[in-house]
């Protein structure tokens, strides 16, 4: 939970309507909601390109997401990924948008000097895995 | 394509039979035969765990594939990506797994040590595409 937490950059994983896999970088936060356990992200300002809007575009269509992390080393005994399975929806509630944004900016000096202002989309975690090649850290 | 040839590490995407996306960080090589452009992955020696073998499983269902590396930066402006989508397949042939692993070998001084012994897989790259926030990457 520590690596999937402080990882600065994660991989999301959706499924076009078609039924092909998508996967994009994405800079997320993490947020412990009572039981929950949520994984925020959000677009920024930056020029809207299609591949980023087709993330929103799978998940209205098919909300099955996965969120990974993982460390690379050339010592492959060191290797290790932490991977998150769940579900998106598009935040629609401003004390929730409030909430991921708090946990974006905390997370991101980037985002607190121009926070994010597009949709805030939250993925609900409802199983993480996790590997590692170092015994001491499984 | 240099970035994509030389990442260390990857992520690969694929769908499950219930239609949900899975994505692992893998290891693996590019290789250009005529017009073709493919990446090669093995299982390899190290305990067979099923979320390995899921991506073998996913494939035999469905195909589809994504490939992405992507570089990290707390400079945003230096983020970057390429992804690649194409189709997955077990490689039958002696003569292109020995290609495979030869490709893996020259990359990887990990697998000269100790080839991996398990299925390869090749990804058949279809369409490439890339992005950087570094004008001069473009």
């Amino acid at each position: 939970m520590a690596r999937l937490r402080s990882a600065r950059v994660g991989r999301l994983a959706t499924v076009t309507s078609e039924g092909r896999p998508h996967v994009v970088p994405f800079v997320f936060a993490l947020v412990q909601d009572g039981t929950a356990l949520l994984v925020y992200w959000a677009v920024d300002r930056k020029p809207k390109r299609s591949s980023r809007i087709r993330r929103l575009r799978n998940l209205e269509a098919n909300p099955a997401a996965e969120v990974l992390v993982d460390g690379y080393d050339e010592d492959w005994g060191r290797l290790w990924w932490v991977r998150g399975a769940g579900f998106g929806r598009v935040v629609e509630s401003d004390a929730e948008r409030n909430v991921a944004l708090e946990a974006l900016g905390a997370k991101y000096p980037q985002y607190r000097a121009e926070p994010p202002d597009g949709p805030v989309i939250a993925i609900e975690l409802e199983r993480i895995t996790s590997w590692s090649g170092a015994e001491e850290d499984r």
